[in-house]
């Protein structure tokens, strides 16, 4: 575990992103609120959000970050892929990006539970399911000031 | 949440896999176990059972399985790859897919945690890290006895 | 904690039953969809299904039971009072009541908190927000065919 | 998830209070010290303090915040009903209401459990157990410096 | 992870016990019930259950095992040593004797805690406080019924 | 639990350290490498640190403190034993000596799960395995910037 000891608590910030890849028969069901599970997009969200608030128990070297926010954007692609970007934010004296990592894989894996039903092929695998290309869109160290500009 | 009250439990097992995309600086420091942290490979291994028992807690609608195994390989592809497969088993009245998948996600961000000094740039981004393609490759239902000959 | 180690493992259900009572102002924002933070039903369903699979870990001397099913009903009462409704399905050797009353009394505190912006007064207090009349409604033990078939 | 990355940390209380209705045999027996799972009161305030320390896991959208203390008191109101406060401070950019009340939600609920079995009929249900009134009786934000002096 | 896919579950009990010494005094405080932070011995018996539940989240490699019954004994062995004996039960796959140890580990730490502020020197250091000889006392596999006799 | 609300944040550290007995033999296989579970040494030092972390969840009356580092020593003392000391370190209003108690627990607790297979009898019984002498050795209570200029 690095040690963080002399390091001032700075405003932190990052940025995730990841893609799962569906049927389109499944992405049109997410589109049309038709998924029996409920609404993946909602569900992904919510199990984001306490992911990320949990990175240290799940990544043994992370440190515990009280995070300020997480947030998590969703977007279809074309007819077969959804993207996920997480947002994290903090004041900490280190960087967040294995919580917006996490928050991400946690949105994508939940999203694959809450479809799982019509990605099953009739011997119960995912010929069409993948996960794809999670990486680190952005970070910021410091500047609050600046930040609390932008922002408000 | 799916009722699985009616249904008969049953041999399960489900394997996934995904990779990760290291510089080739970094995965030659793991090589010669020369990674500041510890070895990447052997933390990956423990996060990803321990996330594979707490699938549940993780993705919300998961059913509670107790695990009778969670085995980790890993492999390097080439000089910028490490893939990452989880096999996981149970007698249960669901499958393990979500499971299998918590584990190869969380071994893939571990590995990450733990290179993290070594991927970074100059500004604290990942230009070159990139965690890639998780699929199921494998699901078995049933057949406990014919197993246990194989396995034996 | 009681020992059930000599007990049978049987079908098991419990049904439980809480109100929140919130300004009339704040009810219509959630029927229309507008509260900021989300839709207060969803995230209490996500968060009583996750309570109730981690009851063993919220009171103390519960046991840990791999539920089968868990299942939230929302019924708006009035036009201030919310009805949470759930249901719990399980075969184990002990009830599941507890089960079902940590699911009730999660998803009512999460709509409190969902909603806290429109019921805080100009102090941030709470004068008109109360949860009330949390009660087990049912319990069922055996007769899991009988069930099915009724299920089904 | 509310972003409070701008907000300074101060001094925070909160106040949270419910009820829970047993028989009158019931409430005898817990003021004899005879209830045989143990002492309801003593495994309630461990319960509830467990629970206001792991708030953030319990509501998906409450921040995560290092608490200064967390204390219960009980009361018995009459011979059919206990009264449960808690009262939560921290010095955070946030309010503790939600932990406040997950505190005394956790105990009311650890008292229904510790007292099970004096409280079923005979067809195991609870005729006459309910948790009543659960609400928030006071916060306090800033002033650290007054309250130093009152509580010495 | 040990792969106890095809073993048979079956009865199996573990007993495990362990020594803390404090100071005369604190021991003395403890026997009258002056210790401010509250009883310690009770305290620590929550602390211990919850804590045998939880053994597969604590213990890297332990299997997800739900115990039918998790008790504690407490033993005043002298003026300065309390020894603290956990057993464990359920019907399982593989032992539990992890669990009682982490039962009892927990319940030694617990007392530590409780009783800190009468250990510590006027440097804040524990120059009498040490916990001592942890083992198994004893395990029992199979043989359900013979055990349902001796119990009743 | 203790009121900390009033005191300041200053630079804490806890050193703790306690001893496993096992086999001469077991003893020659972990230095061999030959375990076959895998090096109960790099798992004890993930699952130590995992759980300093989780200590306000395990001791019931801890605070929640954000720990800036953990660390891991082991030593052969000789044929028979293994000593694990844990340095913790976090800038809080209480000490940390806990936290560096639960992380040495757990990692004595997880090298005797690492080695159980070589350490038990033919009966499934541990007459050799014993876990001794936990202790704090040592706590710093501020003076942050004298240690930066040690570390440096």
């Amino acid at each position: 575990m690095v040690d963080i000891s002399g390091k001032p608590e700075v405003y932190r910030e990052a940025k995730a992103r990841g893609i799962i890849r569906l049927k389109p028969q499944t992405i049109k069901l997410i589109k049309e609120g038709k998924i029996s599970k409920g609404d993946p997009i909602t569900v992904a969200r919510i199990a984001a959000t306490l992911a990320a608030k949990n990175t240290s128990s799940l990544i043994p070297l992370c440190h515990q970050i009280p995070l300020t926010n997480v947030s998590l954007k969703f977007e279809f692609l074309d007819d077969s892929r959804i993207a996920v970007e997480s947002t994290v934010r903090t004041k900490a004296q280190t960087g967040v990006e294995m919580e917006a990592l996490a928050a991400v894989s946690t949105a994508l894996l939940t999203i694959w539970d809450m479809t799982k039903q019509y990605e099953k092929d009739e011997k119960g695998e995912y010929p069409n399911t993948t996960i794809e290309h999670i990486c680190v869109l952005r970070k910021i160290k410091g500047k609050p000031d600046e930040r609390d500009l932008e922002e408000t």
